[in-house]
């Protein structure tokens, strides 16, 4: 089935079209600026890639997933300036006349990997991303976790030793929560300079590692997902992904115990730039 | 359906058949004593009780609940002495040629209380115990949570002020986790009385319903339960749940927003000392 997908960020936007990776095509890049210039851009796009059969939304958040929702599948109160309350799937549903589906940049990612990249045959599974912010995709029994609103764990309470880590952190909700230790603002800021400008041997890279292991063991304690994978460019940095596996491993501290374990349970991706626009045409063909 | 339930606990099992709580009947209660002599017993109830179209067990853990795994349905390492690798769906499926399901009691209760009890209608929410441990039982997307190995959130990591509670917690893998802290041995051990003797007013009242609402916290940033139902009998204290509930608020820091929040998302269980066997029931006619 071809379907379109669009994964839409805080800073661009991707569209594409096809069945999968082998199909895709080369995506169509657009920066987001407002939303009404911004969709228009997309759907302009969408008009050179028809035909197709659904239309797949990975966005960035808080969105109502909410198909009995009034005001329709959009992204709510959001801090980025003039997106809070735009209708993503109802104005582009109007146009194609083909089904618009619509998750988070974060689930989308998670399903990606799950039919094409580092998750593949499992049922139950995490995508974290650690960059700009932090977030996290779930999938459990085989579908994406929505709940009330959609996982937010990245704002997730961790433990900071002041003596070790006296930054306070950096999130406007909850100062020192996942978010505002470990994402790149957060390095940045307590360092003094950009988190990629850091050196490898850095010693922020293993203490971001700690937080993220923590976010490891919370998972693992709440939908005991069989793989985390850990992307995004703090996510990525060399040394963060064992570190967040070793420190998950400790505070777990043998409690959980499963022949998994003899593996690593926190991978990196395995779709690299595509994971966002695939995600999206997963999302499509669900 | 009529089916068979048996709610295996540590001190006791309970066994009842019927289709629902209209027609259970009085349940039969056995004491647990060695695993041989008590799935005896409880093999004896069920023949009483014939005939049956299938038989669902919700069990005390740590549980192998793969399908596919070699060793079958069972209790895996559990501190229980005697009753490690107890094997739980085969006998019984081999003596009455019936299915046998198997969850956690947690996770049965969250069924329960999902199909009679104070979830009805709901796809998403959670059912927490707090008493001798504390158990989570996780429905999402209308199915219970397994994943690798099945919800353990009792243990999450909790933040501990050493000011306002200097007790270093009583779990043997975590010290101050969520369990270490909040159950009921832990509160004996903090003031040197059995936790059902202390008064309502007592201090330690509010700071167990501080940790519960940590947890309360932590689940609405993973799976974003519609409800969360608090059970046992350290969580069904009188102020307990009001104090878990307005922790789980300061915690979120008005971060997720939704409708639901202006009614309390920590309720207590619908279904009463009823609510295990039923949850057996439930898993049965799965």
């Amino acid at each position: 089935m071809r379907v379109a997908g669009i994964e839409l960020g805080g800073t661009k936007v991707v569209v594409a079209a096809g069945t999968g990776p082998d199909d895709l095509g080369d995506p169509v890049r657009i920066a987001t600026t407002d939303p009404v210039a911004t969709m228009q851009a997309v759907a302009d796009a969408l008009e050179l890639l028809w035909p197709f059969d659904a239309i797949g939304i990975a966005s960035f958040g808080p969105l109502c997933l909410d198909p009995d929702d009034a005001d329709g599948l959009r992204i709510t109160a959001t801090p980025k300036p003039g997106w809070s309350q735009t209708r993503l799937a109802a104005p582009l549903a109007e146009r194609f006349g083909v089904p618009v589906r619509l998750d988070t940049d974060v689930n989308g990612a998670a399903l990606g990997e799950g039919r094409w990249g580092a998750a593949q045959g499992l049922r139950d599974f995490a995508y974290i991303t650690v960059g700009t912010g932090v977030g996290v995709g779930l999938v459990v029994n085989g579908a994406p976790v929505h709940g009330l609103l959609h996982p937010e764990a990245g704002h997730l309470l961790v433990r900071r030793d002041p003596v070790r880590d006296p930054y306070g952190g950096h999130c406007p909700f909850h100062g020192d929560c996942l978010e505002g230790l470990a994402c790149g603002p957060a390095i940045a800021a307590r360092v003094g300079r950009p988190a990629e400008e850091l050196d490898d041997a850095h010693p922020v890279w293993p203490l971001v590692g700690d937080y993220i292991g923590q976010l490891c063991a919370s998972l693992m304690l709440v939908t005991a997902p069989r793989r985390i994978i850990l992307g995004g460019g703090v996510g990525q940095r060399p040394g963060v992904r064992a570190a967040a596996e070793a420190a998950m491993r400790i505070y777990l501290a043998g409690y959980l115990q499963s022949p998994a374990f003899e593996r690593d349970i926190v991978v990196p991706p395995g779709l690299g730039s595509l994971s966002g626009v695939l995600g999206a045409i997963t999302i499509a063909r669900k």
